[in-house]
């Protein structure tokens, strides 16, 4: 039998300020990547949210970000392997703080917007994100693109890591996502959604929007959270993966 | 023979900006407070400072201040006590991510500026703080105010503490520091710090400002970093203390 | 004929996260309070505010606070007279920016949360704010709570002010609001509310919690834009007033 | 007589945190660009150096730069020009505020760090800087690095701009500065940077690290205030300056 972890960023409110239906969200998804405070969250948001993803038993991971918090982390920046290994540990830090004193366990690390994407091409910023990881907690899974840098990194450090999939964007020939920016980038259609996931899990096969069929691997699904319909997209998707025989389970529970 | 730990705040440099003579302090305490990137800190500078400690065998502490850089982290601000639980357990954490990456152990902690003042008087706030540091490791060493509340809050929940007591700050009658806007409180002879520290030890007592002998009890000594004869200062107390026949050793080897 | 300005906070969105209906209030309300980036707001939301602002003619204001974001500016910090001004000084000048670069002309200035509170009780505080808009611009009006020293300090140095009452809030019988913690401080009946600022502005009195008559003066009423109610509440505060026979209009406008 | 302006950066350093000589150099400056709270400085230290320029009769001038505090302003970002203007706006406008509330007049803005070295590049950037500045107040003198986009979009916008050279930089054959990483970039010794600007200013040449002589304008000139014999420096040069008949003055007395 299939098996699939699904994911969603939370815990990214800040202060006075909410984002995200995180309570409702939680009911569908396996793995909880939790904001850090850098790119968005802050320490009452980070507790709140373990203790939810706990309750809940969702799976905790950590989600740092850069530290540019009125650009949401989506900004590049020319930022050294050094200075994001240094960004990395302390977020994970924090974050272990709450869940250590909520008595959980930190399951993994997926990086935030710009300094996911920078990793997912950079060879030498992704090691020194793996390093990062794999100097705090060597049992840590990392999450990164499927096909990008990320998950060569983790791999030769000697992490787990989760090949990381896209229920709701487009992919090319080359089986990388369509740029955000292009009109045809997002599936907004949620049906069209299931069934592009599915037949990843199933088949491990994407159909490009060049209309070619691509090998690709999914270990984990990421959902956006931050839409108006992102509660009804999660309970949908979850429910056609399941009907489709697939099982939806955190990724700690299956990854080898 | 009597025995004494030696702290010192430290990790206060921010980016491009430099406080304190880190490195040449590390040669004389056996205690380091290192910020934590709320009142000043950076995690470069926070991954700087672990490995420096660590190799000079310093005990390792987390410094969690208010979040406000600008302000240095000593106004004074209207926090909740779940609030001030909540900024303490992600300092700690984010302190706690360099300390493990680097192999390390984290011995204690000590609240910084005016988060420290205000847990002096506030039983409230002193249980925020002792309950954040004991939910994330009750092995952890709290420091506080000789005769302040959080050293009552620390014992009450089952944390080991630490009672401080400052070499270059007078005391009044009720045993209480002098308050820093007087003329008189701060002691900025070296020789008479000294010799207050070495009978606050063998003694237990301390000339009042009014003089009269007032009973403390010191388990660690404060050090400040940030002058520009602190240096000079640190050495000479060390060796005083030593010379006196007292033991300058980190709080964790001797405290019960 | 009677004359009443009705005032909003506004532009308190941040980077990825909104707060407010401001598009929706901006029909009703003659004086926005524009955040200018310490407890709220951001360059491009103050951008388009005063934008939005000017293109339904309502008055700009700038409404300074605190610099906690996380906090939203409502967390009192012990703070000297020097500082206010100093961070003062700054926001109007930030806003000031946007405004004359739009071709804008600024009407007033309103602290914000902490801030405002805290200088309607301190004199040397109110002063110091007084000060700062008095020496970047004469001809600006500083609002300040009715009874509070905000307006003794601005009127003391030679500044317009604007007495301010509150819609939505209760009085005592010294003519204090009924502090927000107390269950009875808030009205959410919106036709009490109404009724409340009418006679407010006609009669020159507001009926206390405790019964009586209290002799109050109204120049601008404050306006909550961060409820679910908002929007409904200032359209029907704004025609309540109306038909009651008072006109409503920018301070600037009817002020001596 | 030939002319010439000396601009430095100033107000860089940060609540408890101080960089730079800013009162020293003062003395042999005719242009301060003054830090606005982004990548360095805060109110306090703004108050603070528009007074001291203002009473050695230095020009005042906004030195903007990317909300980077813990990077100061170094590390480029992927920000859009829109993003650039509103940062500008902001940030000129805050200083404006205590330039105006000390009654001093604003004389010119130049982009700090990474923005400066963007802008210098990008003709999208330099642009929305120029723009910003020209919407604020276009009497205001831009300055840009010779040969860069800045000069051309403040020209084009109709601003005055001031064509920027460096003493202790060398240039390359095409005009373009020696890139920082390189060995060669510096010229730490001062009589050798004396004679470059000297020829500058006089024959409008350079010689390049290639050994030609290379075309140059030179309107203002950059001195660093943040190294340890930056006094020493800014001394010897504004002597070598006058002692070579060249008269040192303040961008706005000279610039057509």
């Amino acid at each position: 039998m299939k098996v699939i972890d699904l994911n969603c960023d939370m815990g990214e409110s800040f202060g006075a300020y909410t984002i995200g239906n995180d309570e409702g969200i939680l009911d569908y998804i396996t793995s909880a990547n939790i904001a850090c405070g850098f790119h968005a969250g802050d320490p009452a948001t980070m507790k709140k949210t373990v203790r939810k993803a706990m309750e809940k038993n969702v799976g905790l991971g950590a989600h740092p970000g850069l530290q540019d918090l009125v650009g949401y982390g989506r900004r590049e920046m020319d930022i050294s392997p050094e200075e994001v290994y240094d960004i990395v540990v302390y977020q994970i830090g924090a974050l272990y703080g709450f869940v250590k004193s909520e008595g959980g366990k930190l399951q993994h690390v997926k990086p935030h917007g710009a300094l996911y994407n920078m990793a997912a091409r950079s060879a030498s910023l992704s090691e020194a994100i793996a390093e990062a990881v794999y100097k705090i907690d060597p049992e840590l899974i990392l999450f990164g693109l499927y096909g990008g840098e990320l998950v060569t990194a983790g791999k030769k450090i000697g992490l787990r890591t989760a090949k990381e999939v896209f229920s709701d964007r487009t992919y090319q020939d080359t089986g990388k996502l369509t740029p955000r920016k292009e009109v045809s980038a997002i599936i907004s259609d949620k049906d069209k959604a299931a069934r592009q996931v599915i037949r990843m899990v199933r088949e491990s096969k994407v159909m490009s929007l060049q209309g070619a069929d691509v090998p690709i691997e999914a270990e984990t699904i990421c959902i956006h959270g931050d839409h108006d319909n992102s509660l009804d997209f999660a309970s949908y998707l979850s429910k056609a993966l399941r009907e489709a025989g697939i099982e939806v389970s955190a990724i700690s529970k299956f990854l080898k």
